[in-house]
């Protein structure tokens, strides 16, 4: 079927699921976390955020938690950075790679970062040249890639024009998110399509949110069409903001399993991931969400 | 994309579902949810089962259930039967299907039906007989196809020798079933590629369970293969008898979430099927675990 000998997947529980918790975690399991998830084979995992603890009070330690973890060999530890003082920020804690993220959406651009998409760039140009002035590897998140809370439909047209500007920015890679997880697979496949024939695909990721259970045959449908990156989150950590009580990211446990079963390999040990998320779950106050921990726990 | 203009959806919650869960429900709160589902617009509804009460308790009121519902006008309310025992019964209760059942693979039919896969035929041939001679359509699931709890594959070769084997019997209908739920999308591609070659595929529908989380993804495999006929429970009531505390059936709300974005009719009113799984939650003693309902509660 033409699948790929291998797929890159970047753990980002740490920052998109633990955003998404209502329970602060302390700053020492968050190390442990992140510590277990480098020893499970994790290549790529998204450590915390820059922006301003008033938003995301989750993850107002993001210095903290850089200082205290282990860094293994051949891991990128990356953070979500807003702007230049976020990246001060990221610099002081030694990150490996920096995180933008703007809306493929207007209106949803409009109230997460309070400017237009149009006053968004200057913001981020700077950041993406000093990060890579530093050496640094960039990836950009675009939100509402597939549906906004506030527009319903995003037009494809849209997306590639945010997704040309990042690129012409000099961002490495690029996450495509289906923020509100409303995305069913004929708009995967027509999406990356389009793409496909002015991007090369090996810089882009998807990134699924599973409001609607629609996550995982998301991703099959984006693998289907060329892509080899993919965003998940242990335990199915976090949920979304415009869902109270629906899922977040699609578990990254769960992707292991399909990856498993499929031949392709991601460099993970599952079973130690699932050790890793049983371990972790007891500090998020609720029981992590995933089938494959359903699985683990019924055994 | 290919996709067809419309799907068969088969609701075998009151079914498959209850089966998998704990609590008895009363039989009248079990009438009124028939009566909802039909209300909504489902056309096939399995509503009970004539297997003997020691094996399944919770579907012990099968002839009340039939003799009490509203028959709705063009709906098929059918029911499961293991032997012409079960098949009188049925008769009794006025069922307007008949569905047999067993294992695709040699361990699971043994200790499902405790008998051999060749001993088995002898006992299913006289139902569809007697069913097909009083005007009964007959739907045939087959259990273990992509998976068994005892001996895990499960070849390719022997789920066609069953599906041939029932067809040449007499059965409409094959109704194909990850039971454990551990497929992924590639073995429902390979498998539907084999039976296209054999089998009108109007004459297959796929039965997933989600306990790893693949189900809609082979939803999805099974719709770009030709699959147009589906089996789900609607807000995943039910369960998985050999990893407890998984998720059962694929949630048919999910899967009609899928097709109306998909611009697939299914002839179900959507909003109307998730008010009646809100109203039958009440009677199941837990939280039903769809996402649709996950949606509708943080709305």
């Amino acid at each position: 079927m033409g699948l790929p000998q291998s797929v890159v997947i970047t753990e980002v529980g740490p920052r998109d699921g633990l955003q998404n918790e209502s329970l602060f975690v302390a700053t020492d399991k968050k190390i442990e976390w992140i510590n277990r998830l480098s020893d499970a084979g994790f290549r790529h995992i998204e450590v915390s955020s820059f922006v301003h603890p008033k938003w995301i009070p989750q993850l107002a330690d993001a210095v903290e938690v850089f200082h205290g973890i282990k860094r293994a060999k051949g891991v990128v530890y990356s953070a979500l950075v807003p702007n230049e003082r976020g990246l001060e920020r990221a610099f002081e804690a030694r990150v490996d790679a920096v995180s933008i993220f703007m809306s493929a959406s207007e209106s949803h651009n409009q109230k997460n970062i309070n400017k237009s998409i149009r006053e968004t760039y200057p913001v981020l140009r700077p950041v993406v040249e000093s990060a890579k002035a530093a050496g640094l590897p960039v990836r950009g998140y675009v939100s509402t890639v597939f549906g906004c809370p506030y527009e319903g439909n995003v037009d494809v047209n849209q997306v590639l024009s945010v997704v040309d500007s990042l690129l012409d920015m000099g961002v490495d890679e690029l996450s495509l998110g289906d923020t509100i997880g409303v995305a069913v697979p004929t708009q995967v496949t027509e999406l990356i399509a389009r793409l496909s024939k002015e991007v090369p695909l090996s810089r882009i990721a998807l990134h699924f949110h599973d409001t609607y259970g629609m996550a995982m045959a998301n991703v099959w449908a984006g693998l289907l069409a060329g892509i080899e990156r993919f965003d998940g989150s242990l335990g199915g950590l976090g949920g979304c903001p415009y869902a109270p009580g629906a899922s977040g990211n699609v578990a990254t446990d769960d992707l292991l399993y399909l990856f498993q079963k499929l031949g392709v390999e991601t460099g993970v040990n599952r079973e130690q991931a699932l050790l890793a998320a049983a371990w972790f779950e007891q500090n998020v106050g609720r029981t992590l969400p995933s089938h494959a921990m359903s699985v683990l726990r019924g055994q």
